[in-house]
């Protein structure tokens, strides 16, 4: 491995003893780092930060200190996600250098407008301050810990989602260069404006590098745990979605002069295709969700002639996902068939899901069990980056908790027992990866 | 009777035999009219003729000349009006001048924007041409028979539908001086701006006359007609509507998180609520429409969290519509309590069903059954200026089939045999109504 990066800066207290504390203030700690990162923001009220801006270099330097105290070498890569490696040691006289792996943890410290204080932040914070305490602790593993605070995962600035995650997975696009923000400001140029180089964007990749995996703690966005009363969960898979644009066609009329039974209405046509979609995805377990939906010509006298609605459909199961898409199809055939509508299906998304590995939801049900947290397993239904980072090693993902499941909201909430928690879930999974490295292969 | 209006003109042909043409030649006439009519319009392509406008005054202009020559006495009433007289004579030596009826026959010859040819229009022509039939048959009734071209029904230009009609039901409201245009000109202006007087506005009352009743011809706007093979149809009510805004609020989430059982969407409960409109419609046989909905944030990937859909139901009887409205209202609060969605109803709208007279109703079915034309009872669905003339005499309505039940549309097409029948029916009519009232009471 290769640490490549022109500025990087050694440890504050790599060598000195630092600040000890205890979980409990490490977790109080990172509740306030959390705070201190959301007065980074391009709006005065609201945390708003985006891409390859001001307030990404901002944020980087500040999370860069934070990380050197917790006695990490840091750097910034050629994609704009800030960098700090916790130093392993070879696992014992025969292996050399080269052949100690490196487990990469991460989430992203970007944001969508007016977000909450905790989506992506708080996993990259929690890994921080899980070193802060190995290094008190003064334990050395057999491999060394890189965290990686993603400078762009929701793609609010640019449209496409992941670039940081894309670029440490050699996954970058170069058709994404002519991207442009609101203020038609390229990719490419916001690269430049900020010192970056768009040329030396792939040194970022770790596609070559000898990796252990990838773990990513996040918050759930979702109710399911709060359902459970559980502060952590152990992710199965991040689903796979399919989305389309569904044009139902009928033929307007005047409200008061076509009977019941003589109309062509779109809109109640589109009225049984919902509950349909609901119903099979039911059916299937999987979530389906129509979010949007227009209706044409839209005057109140006047029957729908036409209906457009979307349909986002996730699972952890392609196959089910795939089977369920196929059963809705025909369903809302036989409903047009039977209303005499005509339907047009335009897919405008598919990405296939994401499991994660295994070994590591294995050993993350020991970890859990060991601490005498039930282990709860689910699905992710949002996109993380560990998708992207999956392509180049094994994932695991850690959700916590969050009040109501409300996020993408500045109500985003989580609790500072459950981040206690979660922070002694990583310490003790960190160690767990240690003893597998250990043992007899 | 006092016809009141300067510019009383005198009939053209009223003491000469005017050119004889038989019912189809006339039916022809009728169509180059409509034809004729179609080219005084605010836009070059296209049909949008408006209240108290330079394309208003040009078509009474015609209109009257029109009338003229079919043998009628016109004048412009202080509302806008194009009016015309065919004179009636007394029953017999003991009838004063007083006591002869007056005869209202009309509909309107103003348009939506990009309006078709016949909505309306046809009503007022046909009538011009069975003046012309009598007139030339020298048929004279034991009462007057007055056309009116009414030049508001469809409240394009002021909002406010049936502005014609209420001036002569002698229900016209005096706050409705201030409504305003798009440009801003209000009412009290735009009747200045062509030399009306808002002052007399109440003298284009007919409420005090002594009127036999009001026919009005027009078509269908619907395809219930074109269903039964038939080209008229006897109209039994004019629908009265009531219209809501309804909005359902749930709770908004990640379309991918939030598993289908813990979901509050409001969309889905919107959806419900259209079907259970549908279906309640079809068991009181009332019509219902939801024409409009939107639903928020709207985005592919978000669970709705509140949508706003209005309903338009109507029916020929007020108590069976109030019941099913009930009913609806009963199964949308059920839906919401188990999708745990709350529900707000606003209503916008509310007009009574008027009632076309039974004894109106019955003179036509025997007029149509001597021209062996088996007669087709039907709602009205559209309102017309026969509700504002309801408020002063009896009203009665012909329907002329109109192709796929199109208006409203530049599509709008009725066929000239149609035109031919119910040039035939509406003279046989006016010929009834003579007998009726040479029968001794």
């Amino acid at each position: 491995m290769n640490l490549r990066f022109p500025p990087v800066i050694e440890p504050i207290a790599s060598n000195a003893i630092i600040t000890p504390r205890n979980f409990t203030e490490l977790a109080q700690q990172v509740m306030e780092w959390c705070d201190e990162l959301a007065g980074i923001s391009a709006t005065e009220h609201g945390i708003s930060r985006f891409y390859m801006t001001r307030e990404h270099m901002t944020c980087n330097q500040l999370v860069q200190t934070w990380m050197q105290i917790a006695g990490m070498t840091t750097w910034v890569d050629q994609a704009g996600n800030v960098c700090g490696r916790y130093f392993g040691k070879p696992i014992d006289e025969y292996q050399s250098e080269e052949e100690i792996q490196t487990l990469l943890i991460g989430s992203h410290l970007d944001s969508i407008p007016n977000a909450g204080k905790y989506d992506g932040i708080l996993g990259v914070l929690l890994a921080i301050a899980a070193i802060h305490y190995l290094h008190q602790e003064q334990k050395v593993f057999n491999y060394h810990i890189d965290i990686i605070g993603f400078g762009d995962e929701e793609g609010t600035r640019f449209g496409s989602t992941l670039l940081g995650s894309r670029a440490v997975a050699n996954t970058w696009q170069p058709d994404w260069w002519h991207l442009e923000d609101k203020e038609h400001i390229t990719l490419d140029q916001a690269f430049h404006d900020v010192g970056f180089d768009p040329a030396k964007v792939e040194l970022a990749s770790r596609a070559e590098d000898n990796l252990l995996g990838y773990l990513e703690v996040h918050i759930e966005q979702g109710p399911v745990l709060e359902q459970h009363d559980r502060a952590l969960g152990i992710v199965t898979a991040i689903a796979g979605a399919r989305r389309f644009q569904i044009e139902l066609t009928g033929y307007a009329g005047h409200s008061g002069t076509v009977p019941m039974d003589m109309r062509q209405d779109a809109l109640v046509g589109a009225a049984n295709a919902i509950l349909t979609i609901e119903q099979v995805a039911k059916d299937y377990s999987v979530v389906a969700t129509v979010g949007r939906i227009e209706c044409k010509p839209g005057a109140v006298n006047v029957i729908p002639g036409k209906v457009i609605f979307t349909m986002d459909i996730r699972s952890d199961y392609d196959d089910m996902r795939d089977m369920a898409v196929k059963e809705i199809q025909g369903k809302v055939q036989a409903i047009c068939t039977a209303r005499n509508l005509t339907s047009h299906w335009n897919e405008v998304h598919n990405a296939s899901a994401v499991k994660c590995a295994p070994w590591i939801q294995e050993l993350q049900v020991d970890v859990l069990e060991k601490m005498d947290l039930p282990p709860v397993k689910l699905m992710s239904g949002a996109g993380h980056d560990a998708m992207a980072i999956a392509e180049i090693t094994d994932v695991g993902m850690y959700f916590v908790r969050c009040k109501g499941g409300v996020s993408h909201h500045p109500d985003e909430l989580v609790y500072v027992e459950d981040v206690d928690l979660a922070l002694r879930g990583l310490v003790n999974t960190l160690e767990a990866f240690n003893e597998k490295l250990e043992q007899p292969k």
